[in-house]
């Protein structure tokens, strides 16, 4: 059998019984991640532009965007979703194919569940296998086609979420056959575009161009029946090398979502064993700002080579340098979405701390290592070594931690009250009756 | 300066003054087919599909869609427009990059301009450019890109409409340097897909995804800047080998439009020499087709490859039989959509004369040459050798031929006086002072 036919057998037999529990868990996990993410981006100028350059063509407005107060059609709401929860590059990664893979799953689902009745079993069983798909049609082309410059977050993630749709909706396994290849013949997205707003627009494409794959399909529009592995199918055309034998191996056995991480920091993840480190010295010692006198870091030499920006007067500088990085954790013992502002980083304690900092490569050490060495006015010194980074799949974010990073996020966008109630949906949205519930709270008034 | 950068100020400079007069003229050439080819299959199954899936999602009805009654907004019109001007690959070639380069472009336009108003010396041009655009990074490509199984209609399409759309609205050089980026990371279309809807789900989504690149853009939303040639850009990402130097040599000077060709009969391109060959024998000496005994080919070896199909029952099947072209040439002098139905595969005089024919392979052959012998019940002979296929860039339609084409496929939308007032204005679309004039007038009431 055809792995597109096997993958589409598959997604329209799956039963959510049949998914273990520690999968079904760490669902809730993944899409709480999400919408703090798709909250904190929702006011982002790349997010604003877009319903601007769009607003006249928007259709009957019976969807919601996470965040925001307009209404919307669905296959828009998909779009917008997309680009607000990937825009601060914040949102969950699978580092075995680099996929930040729940965006383009749930931006579409959220749009379609504000607009459609869904309970929250059917919402949480179509994003898990949505993810499984975006996620195994990942490792199928992993790394040969991320390496030649796919974002493999659009490429793979318009799988996900034609699928996530098509559970939803019903189709056939016929159907899911020809939305796998609808999907498959607008899989794009370059990694040329990191750096710009182009970038978040992957995921918003993959999320609304799925969704819509999953409706051309129910209505009969036809497609390839082998677009994962035809010979001139997206596997041949997109890598170089590839194997399909990964997208039905052990399927409804191996899950991915197993293998999902959760940034704690919205920066380069390189820097974040340091800022680790930091935050760890931070929370033992409480050192004022003004008693450092000067920071050591030692590092992998990757770091050096991303992030060995100093002298920045911008929040987005701040992304990439390890100094900007050391200095938030050791002054402010957190590293959030308002640790990477302009104000941040002009921030006189957190520039003269950053100022002072130096840092060596080290070949001995992994990307997930650091060590931290502050000297303090006293003489005293602060040291500490990180074995392996938080957010690490060694290392997870506890729930607690992902409340933390939700927070810090939604309140960007709506009032602290609304967010405790919202994170309180999220971890029982598989209970929901209408997981309209959760949507219409995490609007904007 | 870089290849994005060049073609962009070259885009933006551009005044229609400085286009060569032939040029212009093959404009009209190319528009004339177009509009053609979108009403005659406005009223294919797949734009019926296409238009039912995404009818919810339609935003504010401010435009049309070429051949059809209903209002939508532009960019949906754009996706419809795409979508009927190739679904029966009847549409114009360039041979030299195997693109199909006025759909995705003049379908972006004709929305937009159904819309907006746009005169008609605007329209051209932007036409001209768009096709100029798309086609040069085509020929960037090209051949790689195709042979690996990129459906270059798709893939260079979107850049076509995101420049011509672009032009239109006035983007300035640094807006259609993010419009081509944000058309490279929107570039998809597989060769997977041929044979089914999702082919001409690719023109479509070119237009639609290319006038929304032009659209963001214009709003502020940011892409790479190296969209064509960066490192990880859709040359260096999506063909194993390029010559960038195709996009920016003799800009301004050579103008693909001067290699266009169009389809004399809607079916693969190989079994033309045969058909064109038989409507010869056909127009010269009027077989009755119960005279004919039977009829031997001589064709290139590759024709046998794809069209050697001979006991079929639908039309689809007759468009990779060169048997039944041969048929339908000699026994209704013709081979227009009509000859392509099933009721013309199931017609008893053309299913006897087709199952009368044999053919050969003759390498000695090329793909635009064909012999055709048919042996009359009296004994008599007919032969023909085609040296060069009617349509092929040697032995273009005339604008008669064209004209031709065009009622064929229109009265299949329109009725026929309707048609030819629509004909009267594709000759004079640059004279309009709002090309509206003519799009409400090729569409159905």
């Amino acid at each position: 059998m055809s792995e597109t036919k096997a993958l589409a057998s598959w997604l329209v037999k799956s039963r959510l019984e049949d998914i273990p529990d520690d999968v079904r868990r760490e669902a809730l996990r993944a899409l709480l991640n999400y919408v703090g993410c798709a909250l904190g981006g929702s006011p982002d100028p790349a997010v604003n532009i877009a319903m601007r350059a769009f607003a006249p063509f928007f259709g009957p407005p019976t969807a919601s965007i996470l965040g925001r107060a307009e209404r919307v059609d669905p296959l828009h709401a998909s779009l917008m979703n997309g680009i607000s929860s990937h825009v601060y590059d914040y949102d969950d990664t699978t580092p075995k194919n680099y996929i930040h893979p729940s965006s383009p799953v749930a931006s579409a689902l959220f749009a379609y569940a504000s607009a459609n009745h869904v309970s929250g079993r059917d919402f949480v069983h179509a994003f898990i296998l949505g993810f499984e798909a975006e996620s195994r049609i990942g490792n199928a082309v992993y790394p040969a086609h991320y390496d030649v410059g796919w974002h493999i977050t659009g490429t793979a993630g318009v799988f996900g979420a034609a699928v996530a749709i098509g559970k939803l909706i019903g189709l056939t396994e016929q159907q899911m056959i020809w939305a796998i290849g609808l999907a498959a013949t607008q899989a794009a997205g370059l990694r040329e575009m990191f750096g710009s707003m182009a970038k978040s627009l992957h995921p918003g494409r993959a999320a609304q161009n799925g969704y819509a794959s999953a409706l051309l399909a129910q209505a009969g529009f036809t497609a390839g029946v082998h677009g994962l592995e035809g010979p001139r199918g997206f596997a041949a055309v997109q890598a170089a090398t590839y194997d399909l034998s990964k997208i039905t191996d052990g399927l409804g056995i191996d899950f991915d979502l197993r293998a999902n991480t959760y940034k704690p920091f919205p920066c380069g993840i390189v820097n974040h064993p340091t800022i680790d480190g930091a935050i760890q010295i931070h929370n033992e010692h409480h050192p004022a700002a003004e008693s450092i006198r000067s920071v050591r870091l030692r590092v992998a030499p990757l770091v050096l080579d991303l992030c060995n920006q100093q002298n920045i007067t911008r929040g987005l500088q701040g992304k990439f340098s390890v100094y900007h990085g050391a200095a938030i954790g050791l002054v402010r013992g957190k590293a959030g979405i308002r640790e990477y502002t302009d104000e941040a980083v002009n921030d006189a304690a957190i520039k003269r701390v950053r100022e002072s900092a130096t840092a060596v490569g080290d070949p001995s050490l992994t990307e997930d290592q650091a060590e931290i060495e502050v000297a303090l006015n006293s003489g005293e010194k602060l040291t500490r070594f990180v074995e392996k980074s938080l957010g690490n799949i060694h290392r997870p974010l506890t729930n607690g931690q992902l409340e933390e990073k939700f927070r810090d996020q939604a309140v960007l966008a709506l009032p602290a009250e609304q967010v405790e109630h919202i994170i309180e949906l999220c971890w029982r949205i598989d209970q929901l009756a209408d997981v309209n519930e959760l949507v219409e709270r995490a609007c904007a008034d």
